[in-house]
């Protein structure tokens, strides 16, 4: 374990790592300030620390007189009583660095113990652009080739010429993160409450600017009658229990089946846009008001690294708890 | 608090309540052990039982030799090691029971503390079937007026139509349920993790036969530039504050803003179905299965109270933790 | 796993069990609800009713004019705002019932998976009568054999008389127990809050009538130096790395070193005593008052399996978190 | 809330700060994160930093080849499979100064929202010299007064002699810490498991080097019957409901009852001493070890602090909780 495996999702993450992305500059340097002695853990909390950089009070002016619309601006002053501008305030995405951080150390860990575990999120699409790929034919190298991060080289150049339009009109577009997880051990999961689809989506739905969150089959699996819909079982070669589809997306009754987890994200188009809106002070007062600077045109590509993070976080929580639960039996 | 209170809630989700649900006979009746001293809690834990009933085992008599397709028989073997058939087995969703009475529990601490507080979820579509509302629009008699619990009276023919029809070839459908929150005050939810929407994604993906969820604009949201999809902030006559449109879904930043809290849940169509299935033994021999007996053809109508309850959990915990935090400075 | 298993374990904190505790009838009968199925768990929750026999609501009857000096009336009336006096009321020592039945599963898993562990908890003192053993020297079979529970039969006969002469003087006698657990895999216990001895404290303060812990040389050890206190270590035969004295108690910054965990417990003498006493109503009335009926004179014997239930339910959860965390290490 | 207000109480932590206490040099400054905004929280986590200074390598160097005695060295090399030496491990007491400057918020709240409450913890005894005074006449000057920080003054001057004394011969002592804490709103504390004082004995047997925890009349309290140690109620001038005597120190049945809360903590000596000491080494070779450089003969002096912290801590989480499910009742 060192430093540079985290560095190495940090930068995947990072602001102003392409044309596409927010401009601003944060080198998001990661130091380890406890928890390791000479790349091994010690079993005691590691403690990671990235400085804010390039924070730009300026161009937070703005905020201090008019709440954005969409932003939080507005929840958390009801909620606290209290404004806090600075850096884009409490609810700014800069907390992804954390889960980002957490995310490549839990995923060092599932590598070590389920040497088949990987996990491959994609952009699967920008507003009406979709990517022509299957979540079982995704691979890494492709989706790292090209800054938007999809696994289709070609809706990539669309995709990518989409956002710069958008971003020269000031505006921003959403879209959908798919995400394949490959080589989760059967059996994970939690009866009831903690199902592992659950804690998958409560993280995702935690990531800022999501919206929505369906696995396998999703709402589309709401078209099909039961007799289409049902995965059949079969003995593969191996002698292991399969299912010849896969619209459970790798998960049945909370708790994985040993087949690929796939599941879909939705993020809205970024809240920070360029243009004047209306709005109203904190006093209720009618205003409008215009951001400056810069900002994500869509973040889908900045996504993808935040939602493997989150993978990575669930699934090893849900590893230890088996660990815990049925490893003696397992053996 | 009574008896009374939680029953009502439970015949709403009650087996047999209806000519489109399963036709097993089963009073659920809840018989509260503990907690409550003439009608008022003692704040100790209130104990509710309901005993199973029309339990018949000879109904499960397949699973014993083989895993029924898309239900949870095979992971919870690969979790526990260990069958267990006996009435439909451990991932039933009578456990859902539990939920819908400590949800009528919840609903009442929440109509007591905030009274204006009013949560309604109806059948949005059966399969292709959509009803033609807006959710400012529902109403609790309507949805309550039709079996199928849907709140647009004329798309209620249609479904249970088409879910008669699907009963009678042995078949399945599923659909979208549609939820509305009323009252919620502004200021509930936490940053980062337990935000709001994160614990109501969680709590619907909890559910049997969940594979979606979507709050606000949702999936259909990323086909919306920001311009178009920003709540715009006003204030409206009383002065308080409030958005024009509600793309938000009544939450921003994980924290809830007010307004009507608008989400949508996916339910896959039931995996029991009375046709002979391909399967496969426990020993991974292939086989045939048929299932014969009683059964969901759609759960949708019988999963509107427990998309109910578990909003009624996840606003109460987080008015809860609101109080802890923020009681004194409101006042 | 059987009800068997649990009614043991019940049947040695059951009132009426002796002549020196309560003469309450209760059979204390264990019935299995949930997560067995002929002998074997299931993976699923555990649930067992015990319901109460012997309430006779008229021996309660003074509560409801006045608080019981030293009983929790006052505090739960202050807390939650309702009285509640049946069955002794929302404080009474019954709800251990849950603690022993759970404590008996535990230990059922730990002696599967830890073939040596052992537990076992003695009165070391009723009032100034003490037990002259060493913590290394319990025997089980010698604990069972007189009503008291102690591992002193010579200590026995003195403390019954005493408890005997308590009681027929209306009044009632606290005292010791001592604890030591056999067995526990060396490497138990969280750094920092979650010390094993940490956890030990919580859950013997969690029992009623509980006024002081301490483990290995306790407030004793503070009459000791360093050089004195110190247990050092040594190689035995096996090459296992021992020490040579225990003043630790079987715990070194929180984390089990393989020798005896041996701790104490303080309990109080019994707040029931057939006495009249000055004391307030609910609106601060100066008044009388007199319990009448049946009370145990001496918590002490009935104490013990409730000691050794708390024992294995720390220990169980720690062992499930070492293996967890640890578990791969160690094959 | 500022630094100072954190770092008031880390001084009083502090190592060197007088004779009597190891003489390593730390500034144990707190750098403040996150959080504050001009003295304001804002509702998002603080962090703290506090970076190690004077951490010299070189005299910890005995412990790469031996375990020493009553250290956690073993226990941690058991648990985790590898060795830690820098700083003294990692179970080294500084990670206490987290614990104390989280407390010096929490009592910043307490003080703010329960005006009267107030936490005093003093030395009670060093080995065998006792302070001669009550809880209820401790003061705070008193205490700050002497370096030994005992509420006695002609005791402070015997135990100051007594440290110096059995440092000047390599050893060490221990003691009890005694701790009154008043002003705490009654109906604090939960039932059955989180109980008041089950909590405080958690989190003072998760300090380093404790062995002990009693409340009230504590282990003392099982020579008296229940007729002597039942505290009596009364109405006093105000109309308050008190108890004429504290034995129950504060807390009944695990809740407060507005009288001051009264416990008493054990220290062991500390198990650094500058003597030759036989161990062994991490493959179980009999060698001695003699540690070199500074230490604690005493902790008592810097242990007050901590309890005060663990105080406020378990104090304030308590109070959140009532304020969660109680404070609407009160007004």
């Amino acid at each position: 374990m060192s430093e540079e495996d985290i560095q190495v999702e940090l930068d995947r993450r990072r602001p102003g790592q392409s044309k596409i992305v927010t401009q601003r500059k944060e080198a998001d340097q990661a130091e380890i300030l406890s928890g390791l002695l000479e790349g091994i853990t010690l079993g005691t909390p590691i403690a990671v620390m990235v400085r804010n950089q390039d924070q730009r009070s300026e161009s937070y002016k703005e905020m201090e007189t008019a709440y954005r619309p969409s932003h939080a601006d507005y929840t958390y002053d009801a909620k606290y009583g209290v404004r806090a501008v600075a850096g884009g305030g409490r609810s700014s995405a800069r907390e992804t660095i954390g889960r980002v951080a957490a995310g490549a150390i839990a995923r060092k860990v599932m590598r070590t113990m389920c040497p088949g575990y990987e996990c491959i999120a994609h952009v699967k699409s920008v507003r009406e652009i979709t990517a022509d790929i299957q979540p079982a034919e995704l691979q890494r190298e492709v989706v790292e080739s090209n800054i938007v991060r999809t696994g289709d080289p070609l809706a990539a150049e669309r995709m990518i010429a989409l956002i710069e339009k958008v971003r020269s009109e000031g505006n921003s577009v959403g879209g959908v993160v798919e995400c394949v997880v490959r080589g989760v051990p059967k059996g994970l999961g939690e009866p009831v409450f903690d199902k592992l689809e659950a804690d998958l989506a409560k993280t995702m739905l935690s990531l800022p600017a999501t919206k929505g969150f369906e696995i396998g089959s999703g709402f589309g699996g709401t078209q099909l009658t039961g007799l289409e819909h049902n995965d059949i079982f079969y003995s593969d070669e191996q002698g292991r229990i399969r299912t010849r589809t896969n619209r459970s997306g790798g998960i049945q009754g909370g708790i994985s089946n040993g087949e690929d987890i796939v599941f879909r994200v939705a993020f809205k188009p970024t809240a920070t846009v360029l243009k004047e809106q209306e709005t109203v002070t904190r006093d209720g007062e009618s205003t409008t008001l215009k951001v400056r600077g810069r900002h994500d045109p869509c973040v889908l590509p900045r996504a993808v690294p935040m939602v493997e993070a989150m993978v990575h976080l669930v699934i090893v929580d849900h590893w230890l708890r088996q660990q815990a639960q049925n490893a003696r039996r397992e053996e």
